[in-house]
């Protein structure tokens, strides 16, 4: 999915939010917006908004030597996730559909998103955003193919998410499952370190790329295998979106649409919660 | 005053806006972006934003063609405005401090800046608007002066406001009042057709520069003498202010505070209004 006009400006206002928790030092981030609307400027060489994201960010990182700029806000979200992790449990043991309810969470996880929302506060009404019906549900679909899955993958987006995700692989019995994060921090994105902190056991893996979604060319050989072979694969979030909407396998994506332009591609509204199946075409 | 970094995403999304008004052809937009950004990326060459915003919105004109992007937005200001006339006529009747609200109501007329609010109603509630006081408002110093002056000089800002500066001016007894509008058509600032349009008679005159605010060196002499010669002059809204800041004479700017670092250099919140009399130095 090409970079949209309207990625650009959102683009700027990113860089310069990531410049600003790397450094206090003015000079450095006007240093750092030169360089980064240089890059931005020449959006069509890049194929997607997460690859050229990317690039802006690994700015940030060399010119402040910081390579987590977003490290205190993802503690922070993971911290926020955690201390409702017990409601979650509760409120998954009530419903009788755990799976759809448990998928809901999931994707109710993805308003932890650092880089859109940035004064969310999670803990407030967090019961009517899991209430919030999908616009897209492709359920029947996903239970179907669970029945006879053995693997699943899940392509992981924001930290904080995390524990989200968390209570939907607790959920998800009699399937091996694989959570791959982030090869390296960027935004408020996932890596090893916040999986784990956000209390994911099991099969935690890096897909092998630092951008904030997958380019398949940057991908470790490990990642793109277990892609490859898994019987099922969620990818969460808009950016996962963005770049494996063209895919050649089915991909499950479950996801918030945060922007008019990811919710016009789905046909659904801004803040609509969607789990759709993709076609390996 | 310099261009701050936060202007920086604000300016792209102004420029997207602008391209998308000018044409419908997406290959235009996207070459407009990129030569935009290009400009945006060297903002340190500028002295203040209005001259980068000039830059970029010059980008669009050649491009496009189009001379006034704005100029269906401008005119619906400039319709809204003047359907508020009788009202706006009556409020200030009803009052007893004449100069005080005519004032107000001049930079209440602020409120009309589709450059930053695009999809505002003006017509609702005009009324709580006008009655929101100053935050800053050196009214006393502005009526000592006025006694004495015989010659007011008004640097009017975007197009619709004019109509609400024309209340002001039919409320400015015994002074010889000129109007000062941009040289050519720059995001919706008013030009001598707007003034005109708005129902202002009397002295409008071209400041000569094309910027959204007043860079010296390219005003034209008749208007730089009038300025310097001026017993009075009233500078209205954000962006005459950044270009007039560190001005060597004495101006009163009537603003409403519509970002957070013209409010913080202001010491005021954004969305207040301001009387400031500027001195000089």
């Amino acid at each position: 999915m090409r970079v949209f006009l309207d990625c650009l400006p959102c683009m700027v206002q990113q860089i310069l939010d990531a410049s600003r928790m790397a450094t206090g030092d003015t000079a450095l981030q006007q240093d750092i917006m030169e360089e980064a609307l240089d890059i931005v400027s020449r959006y069509r060489d890049y194929r997607n908004a997460p690859e050229a994201v990317r690039d802006v960010h690994r700015i940030v990182k060399r010119k402040t030597g910081q390579n987590d700029p977003y490290r205190a806000v993802k503690d922070g979200a993971i911290a926020s996730a955690l201390s409702l992790y017990p409601f979650l449990r509760r409120y998954l043991d009530q419903k009788q559909d755990t799976l759809f309810w448990a998928l809901k969470a999931a994707a109710t996880g993805n308003i932890i998103d650092a880089a859109i929302c940035k004064d969310i506060t999670i803990d407030e009404g967090i019961e009517k955003e899991l209430e919030k019906p999908f616009a897209i549900c492709d359920i029947d679909a996903f239970r179907d193919k669970l029945d006879a899955a053995k693997t699943l993958l899940i392509i992981a987006d924001n930290a904080g998410e995390t524990v989200f995700d968390r209570l939907l692989m607790e959920r998800l019995e009699g399937v091996s499952i694989t959570y791959a994060v982030r090869d390296e921090p960027i935004i408020n994105d996932a890596t090893i370190e916040d999986a784990r902190a956000s209390g994911i056991e099991g099969c935690v893996i890096s897909t092998g790329c630092g951008a904030p979604g997958i380019l398949f060319e940057e991908c470790s050989d490990a990642f793109l295998e277990i892609y490859r072979e898994a019987d099922l694969v969620i990818s969460k979030g808009q950016a996962n979106f963005e770049t494996l909407s063209g895919a050649d396998r089915e991909i499950f994506f479950l996801l918030k649409a945060k922007c008019p332009f990811i919710g016009s591609h789905l046909g659904v509204d801004v803040n609509q919660y969607v789990f759709l199946r993709h076609d390996q075409h």
